[in-house]
């Protein structure tokens, strides 16, 4: 039997969703002879770390009831638990301390994975230390992978150690099939995609004629959009993902050097209008000019669809006239969907689809991280 | 730097390709810091060893003259090399126990990986052996995969140690994706593929009008069949991938439990017809009856397409009626096409399409599988 050490960082819903996967994992994992030793989990403003990091975990029960917890929208500190787990709880200033203290002592002999689960862009100092310390670091969080390029090499440069596939198109096999394309020395050539469930949704139904602004509000009743729509509508997310494929194919650039197309023009922005302006009036006077560009698509047998492009130098993400007939232009609702053109897909291309959110299928993908990496632990 | 000694068995196409992808990839490997040594290769009827498998390699002059060799028809025994590399030839007889020899010696120490891109049914027993010996198998060959559940259960018995991405869809990430939704706890309840470039391409030439007969002789003149199409238009090809993907879910079911559908009748079989008969005679008198089913399909909006099915104890390989509007629907020329039904994708499946066949990309599919299982080996 195996054994990983596990911390996670961020108890939101993937953070959640993934201990909820641990615990009901355990038989499975059992049979594939690894066991998740969860010996601490930390949010925003605290951490809770079991008071002997080499030898105890937090046990399922305690696990559970702090999903429990932090669902009602709690903090740690207010945790009392029922499970007979001996635990410490930090504060914010502590934590990092603690956390590097661990992997010190980890890293040197049965290991330590840091899960970041977080959206946090403060998690990136912990985890470039947690690596050279000899740990393997999975994350959810596009922040660390998106900041500049000295951190980014730091973070990858041990790069069995870490693992991401749920930062792009969540649960889907977008970075392992990439890492394995690379890896056999195959050369990725151009890369195509619709990487925001959001965006897919929005511009096909867009494409059916509906106004754009009703669109984004039906899209925010249903739940998938950021509380503030122009969160999605900006590109910004979408853009953080075609970074992390770029610099994967080994493009030196930053989140500065990608063309993004807003949805919205500035003077709409979160800084001049509220989200409630934004919807009832800013929405309605960008109608008639994304309706005249689906229309002009159309004569062209095309269809309009908001994807992210990397080809040579050329990295870019925003709305593109398409063939009604490719994977992309087929594509309807939430669905993600990445074309690879490499030299083994040079005509048609390598593709990927399938559901590219959700808290369960990005939780699925950290959790497929973790025991894709349990050959850099030991035998117990 | 970490080194992984490999022997290769089969210089079949698909061997020689992965020996010229490993030279072509030197640099790349170094700088990922691997160096894959090939201490061995086999063909059918002989092997070459270096005489110090645990610290010569056959160089990349060696493996190119060899490959130059093998592609013009001859057997090992007649290579005369100008590579200075000092090596064993051993006969058929000889090399079993040779293989064991070398899988009893760096099992232990350094380790070996062991590639199988014959398409034997006779490589199955040392495979076992050097599984038990501590070394890891990479498969492209269905055969070893595909023989008894005890068998099976031997080979797989180290599941770390085993990667066949390239038995199913060539190096499509198939498997890879199948297994980490499996360790995510993720369950597959369905899957549904068109698993055969050959068949894909006849079921949509047949469904475009043209005759039976027609589309299989302009398929074997493409080189799209086997040299006798009965080996695809059988359906056992297909088969042997649906029991890799149904024992992988955990069904422990046979070859012979299978469904399936062959495309001509059993008085039209290899024992009793020639090639030559076949495709003059028997296949004309196969044309109206699948007209007849494309026709009806037709009427209710319907396409045929030659599937795999796995789905609760259900495990069939044949021809079925799908809407034309799904993605194996749309499936045009050789590509392949897998929908996985799983909790996480459980409205609209998770799709993985492209190129399924050839010496390029089987290769590379290989390839990946030696780098993934990299971490198994120790540092030198």
């Amino acid at each position: 039997m195996k054994t990983i050490p596990v911390v996670l960082m961020g108890c939101g819903g993937v953070g959640r969703q993934l201990l909820h996967h641990i615990v009901s994992s355990r038989s499975l994992h059992a049979k594939l002879g690894v066991h998740l030793r969860v010996v601490g989990v930390c949010d925003s403003k605290s951490s809770i770390v079991v008071s002997d990091v080499l030898s105890m975990e937090l046990d399922d029960k305690f696990l559970l009831e702090l999903c429990q917890l932090k669902s009602n929208g709690s903090s740690l500190l207010t945790l009392s638990t029922t499970s007979g787990v001996e635990y410490q709880v930090l504060t914010n200033s502590d934590s990092t301390t603690k956390l590097i203290d661990i992997a010190a002592l980890l890293g040197k002999s049965m290991g330590l994975a840091l899960v970041d689960c977080s959206a946090s862009s403060e998690t990136i100092g912990v985890m470039k230390q947690v690596v050279d310390l000899g740990c393997c670091v999975v994350m959810a969080n596009k922040k660390p992978l998106t900041s500049t390029m000295e951190d980014y090499d730091k973070l990858v440069s041990h790069p069995r150690r870490i693992r991401h596939e749920s930062t792009v198109g969540a649960g889907l096999p977008v970075i392992a099939s990439l890492n394995r394309i690379l890896s056999s020395g195959d050369s990725v050539h151009r890369i195509v995609g619709s990487l925001s469930g959001t965006l897919g949704y929005v511009m096909s139904e867009v494409g059916d004629g509906k106004p754009l602004s009703q669109v984004v509000k039906a899209a925010k009743n249903l739940g998938y959009t950021e509380p503030d729509p122009r969160d999605d509508l900006s590109g910004m997310d979408v853009a953080r993902k075609a970074l992390i494929l770029a610099r994967l194919l080994g493009r030196r650039i930053n989140l500065d050097s990608i063309k993004i197309e807003s949805l919205y023009p500035e003077v709409m922005g979160s800084n001049v209008m509220s989200v409630e302006d934004f919807l009832d009036d800013g929405l309605l006077l960008l109608d008639k000019d994304i309706q005249e560009r689906v229309n002009k698509a159309s004569l062209n047998g095309n269809v309009l669809r908001y994807v992210c492009v990397i080809e040579g130098s050329r990295c870019e993400v925003g709305i593109q006239e398409l063939p009604k007939d490719s994977p992309l232009g087929r594509l309807r609702g939430s669905d993600n969907v990445l074309e690879i053109y490499s030299g083994c897909y040079s005509e048609q291309p390598l593709v990927i689809q399938g559901a590219g959110a959700g808290n369960d299928t990005t939780a699925a993908g950290v959790l497929a991280d973790i025991l894709d990496i349990q050959d850099l632990f030991p035998e117990k």
